[in-house]
């Protein structure tokens, strides 16, 4: 009998900071048929909020250095507010979901990231995904709604990079399903030229990839997502897509727009 | 075959804002056999943050009036920062915990309250309860652990009084499980004298109930919580317990301290 299929949606924090796109994305996640998980990013919410408390936020390489106090910050506002407010516009349109942390349910399982030249604070690198509980979730009807938090075995929250965590899930899952990775952004997909959001390359293979990174004519800001998606495929998932949240209903069909991973 | 027992606990703010009697009491908790839920209250950190974020916090009868910037607040401070901290903290003494607001899986459907003489804002009373659902997390092999939030059918996230929420679980629970449903506070249970933490009701039977009401010998402040107890024990819950979240590990010992809810 062939896997039963699940598609894995990443949302990035773009989307989730603008309303009108938020809501048109929740339409055509709601309505995809069949299992599915949705894994969100933090958006502009957490930075914000940090100003207003008189939080100073650092960032290297595009992650928070996440202290004691922006800890429990994104803790609120990816596990709380937006988790919370993504699960209810989702049943209002249908759709049984569950927000999670990767510490619920003992999810995701995680590390504090090791301090080596940079400490990162409380970030987490994933060690182990349970799939058996996301089955088991999936399997009662539920779809999880992931906020990029996870915890170790000590019962530290700790901040974890969106985009891994949709890899590390989808990698886990394709043990027992035949796994759609999609990794949703404000751009059609991975762009032959960044000014002109009609280049979409449609395939994009390894060699390739590593070619375009070594001579730096792919945006620096897209290698983290674009390693993680590479990764994705080489473990296992069975379709890595990169598209525009308002192009999710068009994957898989004869009009779809985005970058496919190959290798 | 007898319904398998489930400990339904609900715990207060004050524990929740003291992090000793916090961590003693989790253990307690993580330790109970067999099936069991948490219900959580809010606590002081609500408030400490909307004062940070100059939010003005307004109280009748002892509930917050929630506007649209404080069940933002609320949603942050109970879904994410208390349940995930609660959450993480319970994984880590061995105890399977899966944080959830009443908008996650559908588990708690609640209805703004009317507008009368007073206008609650986003404030939530329970509409229905899915036990079917959480029966599936039970057997799972899950402990729910519930914010005190649920949501309406159109997405909107209401604030709801967390021992209502625990009664209404209870009460629903009950009609496939025996019940056990213990309110945990920081007190010993109902007082004879309030100045006395020696002098507990050990059993408290409604007649006595009314009358200490009429005559107003009871604190006022104890009378939802009250209220709450002899409802559940009215609506089926088998056992219903009023105790210092101290004592939750003698419960149904001969060492028990506490009021027992009779009718």
């Amino acid at each position: 009998m062939p896997n039963q299929t699940i598609n894995i949606v990443k949302i990035g924090g773009n989307i989730i900071d603008n309303e009108t796109a938020l809501e048109l994305f929740l339409t055509d996640f709601s309505q995809l048929a069949g299992l599915k998980i949705l894994i969100h990013g933090g958006g502009k919410i957490a930075t914000t909020l940090a100003e207003k408390m008189g939080i100073e936020t650092i960032m290297v390489d595009g992650r928070r250095i996440t202290d004691s106090v922006t800890i429990d910050l994104v803790t609120m506002v990816y596990g709380g507010l937006i988790n919370k407010k993504l699960v209810a516009k989702l049943q209002a349109k249908q759709c049984n979901a569950i927000g999670l942390t990767g510490a619920d349910a003992a999810t995701v399982l995680a590390q504090k990231r090791p301090v080596t030249n940079i400490d990162y604070g409380f970030v987490g690198d994933v060690v182990a995904v349970n799939h058996q509980i996301i089955s088991k979730l999936l399997e009662a009807g539920l779809t999880p709604i992931f906020a990029p938090l996870t915890a170790d075995n000590h019962g530290q929250i700790l901040n974890t990079n969106a985009d891994t965590m949709a890899k590390e899930i989808a990698v886990n899952l394709a043990k027992n399903y035949s796994v759609n990775l999609i990794y949703c952004f404000e751009k059609n997909g991975v762009l032959k030229d960044i000014e002109n959001d009609g280049s979409v390359i449609e395939k994009l293979q390894l060699a390739e990839y590593q070619s375009k990174k070594s001579t730096g004519t792919i945006n620096k800001g897209m290698i983290p997502k674009l390693d993680n998606a590479f990764a994705a495929k080489q473990l296992g998932v069975n379709n890595v897509i990169i598209c525009h949240a308002k192009n999710l209903n068009k994957i898989g069909t004869k009009n779809q727009i985005g970058t496919e991973i190959i290798i």
